[in-house]
């Protein structure tokens, strides 16, 4: 009969030689259990899902790294638009075959976020599957009872606030799918390089979760595309918004390639990976909330207020002309 | 501009029509939100996550509302050998297409189960997928502080305990897979319909989860063959096994399978998908762990004890002799 201990099972071997050293969490029982155990100590768990498959969310040539990263940070930035502090994860990881060339610097980055993060891996399933590799991540983080933020309380006078820059990750992944964005980036190492890492490597503004949940009445994160998921938060709040173009925060070379009118801004606005925070802000807290965000290095950004209403916000260029949205967001189906 | 509220998007719109009607709790936020909240009630929130993918752990011929009841159960059957009290569960279904005609009763069914085992749809995400239909649950059940049933408490001298009987799923299988368990039962549609309901929807022994709790030293699923899962619970452990194989609880139909020759018992022993509670229990709560299972209707079966040493569980036939076991259990590499 076969001794478990010399013979391991092809997935508990997997597990055991490339998730269970980034498990350190004292909860997930190095993953020899069934289960884990999350502390609440006291606090709501905000329970976030977001999964990423190969071809849809990331391409089969993305580096492994940078897969485990995204994986872990769409949800991260889920978590920082609550106002929760990171409390630690579970995994589904759907493989074809166990590649370890693939899985070592997979495994080895999601360590590496889930440290520099505070977001400990609790536990996962590994499944095969014929299909794509495909990423599903459930992450949990506290807040103070009753105090998770929320998309609908965003009030008329409320200031709209986005963080970083807009529409970054969606002229990244043009750049890797050919055509005229890369073709007009050819010759710019330096763009592409920033603008597929913003694809690639979504940037969680984690550090703001606290600052966000202080002062914000309503935010979300900006995963769809800016024009969609700024519809969505007034549509839930039964309130209407009127963006000023001009304001919305470009890289420099998004900024470059709109000016160059290789792009509309109107794309950028409907593409989708931004994974900033986008949230509004009542006018007697804009002041606290810009100092509060400066003092932890997150870029915030004022791009227009809330009004009352119940039709789509409106987009306004520099004239105050509205500028048709043909596409809002990016949908699956 | 796009009314959102007239012309939802294609994902947002199938999450309204079929999964809000399911979300009834509060801390689901009516799937409006980006997160969904779980109150801890000052207990220890058990954490397990289980995928089924189609053609690996279902059958495409599977029928939706059977998929559905799978993929709760299978993580409720972790939480009810944890000894926790379902809390909640989040979803990410993975899809080809939108095909209601499948999303309907798939929702509908999964909503029935939430309700029946007090486990609620708390979120989720929907993706598209090339690939096969991929359903990734992680569920949560609650526990007082530190009580989590561990799969590594067990003693030697212990009883080693199973809920229900072993290896009607494998068989219902291989009834759908046609050969010569299908064969065999070709006349006998109460045996089929039996052995196939074994494998499309498990019966998670939520029931016991108390009662496991407040008397088993270890206790973990049946998912992968009760001799391999037997094999990790006394790996983990420290312990090994001596298991009366003519005391292992066998379905009428299995046991007519087994008398005329048509599979093994080690192959029932080996077959995955039985989702019942494995656990070991101390001399002296032996009756009482019985007489408690009895007051909520599951059977339990004494199949062996726990005894001191390192080397894998034996499996002994009526006359003590040893059965080797060629195989232990699935594994999905």
């Amino acid at each position: 009969m076969a001794d478990r201990q010399e013979n391991p099972s092809g997935e508990d071997s997997l597990i055991a030689r490339y998730f269970r050293p980034i498990a350190t969490d004292p909860g997930a029982f190095d993953l020899g259990d069934d289960a884990a155990v999350l502390k609440a100590d006291g606090c709501d768990i905000v329970v976030t899902t977001d999964a990423i498959v190969e071809g849809v969310h990331f391409l089969s040539s993305d580096p492994p790294d940078t897969v485990a990263r995204k994986a872990l940070r769409v949800n991260l930035s889920d978590l920082a638009a609550k106002g929760a502090a990171p409390a630690g994860f579970v995994l589904t990881l759907a493989l074809r075959n166990a590649d370890e060339a693939w899985l070592k610097p997979f495994a080895k980055a999601l360590g590496d976020d889930a440290t520099q993060f505070g977001c400990p891996l609790l536990g996962g399933d590994t499944v095969s599957t014929p299909g794509p590799l495909m990423i599903s991540i459930t992450a949990f983080g506290r807040v103070p009872t009753g105090k998770m933020v929320h998309r609908n309380g965003a009030k008329p006078g409320d200031r709209v606030v986005v963080t970083g820059t807009i529409g970054d990750a969606t002229l990244g992944l043009a750049i890797l799918k050919s055509g005229k964005v890369a073709d007009a980036t050819a010759n710019d190492a330096a763009a592409r390089n920033l603008l597929i890492g913003r694809y690639r490597v979504p940037q969680p503004r984690s550090a703001l979760a606290e600052i966000v949940r202080a002062h914000a009445s309503a935010a979300m994160d900006v995963s769809d595309g800016l024009a969609g998921d700024l519809a969505k938060l007034c549509g839930v709040s039964g309130v209407s918004a009127v963006i000023d173009m001009e304001s919305i925060p470009l890289s420099d070379p998004a900024r470059d390639l709109v000016s160059r009118r290789i792009v509309g801004i109107e794309t950028l606005l409907a593409g989708g990976d931004d994974y900033e925070v986008l949230c509004t802000i009542p006018e007697d807290r804009v002041d606290a909330f810009a100092e509060a965000a400066r003092l932890v290095s997150v870029q915030v950004t004022s791009i227009g207020m809330v009004v009352a209403g119940a039709s789509a916000p409106k987009f306004l260029d520099g004239q105050g002309s509205e500028i048709p949205l043909e596409r809002l967001s990016y949908s699956h189906f």
